[in-house]
């Protein structure tokens, strides 16, 4: 990582600047005013299945967090937000690797241009779902994808502690 | 993995019998009738820092995933639990490695003996918090490990949509 300023969302300085993480995991969650969420539908290698979960990404060094997102938002779910709203960050698998992901909340969201990048790994699909669905989805164990389940559950956190407006809210929680 | 039967959440077959991840981790959120949660403070090598965590293993080959479970809660939290129930099913940094995490929630807790190991790299604390005060640790950024942050917000999700006892449910929310 840089040594360039961040800010948790305490409003503390970010702990990654300093302990020096050497990968940045970006994870998105979109979420549309009726309360439905973007999935993207991902052949990972390492798990020779299809598993759906939200737009992430790796952060490059250099690179401003909240840039990467927005790149993965419109790569990934074809999107753009009007707002953006860090919400989450974990440290994932910490006996083993070292790195941040960041989950970002994107709300007041508009379609991109498609952007297309010539990547045999990488053939997404995308699928908008009630909040609730993929909730349930993930408690269930439909989906395994840790910064997806994360993130859900984060969000479900907020919409019932009353940290995102009202009508969003009760749009997700119907 | 073996190839014992295995039951998911949904009393479903579960995925890792099937698709043969190669490690294990087990995590054990142990929580009290008074609605606190024990938290173990251990030195993870790859970050220079002392992380809050919840009770947490990795769970060998053959062996019976809840038996892991009892044992690590046993050697990390000096506790026995007389309910288990598993809770969250999660695939940690799935682009690079083949790990499936299964989270238990842990009740009726009473102490065991102690069980001591001769390792040098794990020097370990306890800590007996409110529940409220681990998942607010975790929502802005003060626990990171991404298995405590998943599992607090999973037993919230839980507690607020009455999958938890009712007596249980109101101490944790308090």
């Amino acid at each position: 990582m840089t040594e360039q300023a961040a800010v948790a969302p305490t409003g503390a300085p970010a702990v990654y600047g300093v302990v020096g993480f050497k990968n940045l995991a970006l994870a998105i969650l979109p979420i549309h005013a009726d309360g439905s969420v973007i999935l993207v539908g991902q052949h990972r290698f390492p798990l020779a299945d299809y598993s759906w979960e939200i737009p992430e990404g790796g952060g490059p060094q250099g690179e401003e967090p909240l840039d990467g997102a927005k790149r993965e938002l419109a790569e990934e779910a074809g999107l753009a937000a009007g707002q953006w709203r860090e919400i989450l960050r974990m440290q994932l698998s910490n006996s083993v690797t070292d790195e941040l992901a960041i989950g970002y909340l994107a709300t007041d969201l508009t379609p991109v241009q498609a952007v297309h990048h010539v990547d045999d790994t990488e053939d997404i699909a995308r699928a908008r779902v009630p909040f609730r669905e993929a909730l349930e989805a993930a408690t269930r164990g439909d989906i395994l994808d840790a910064l997806t389940v994360a993130m859900l559950l984060r969000a479900y956190h907020m919409a019932r502690e009353g940290h995102l407006p009202d009508a969003l809210a009760r749009a997700m929680l119907l």
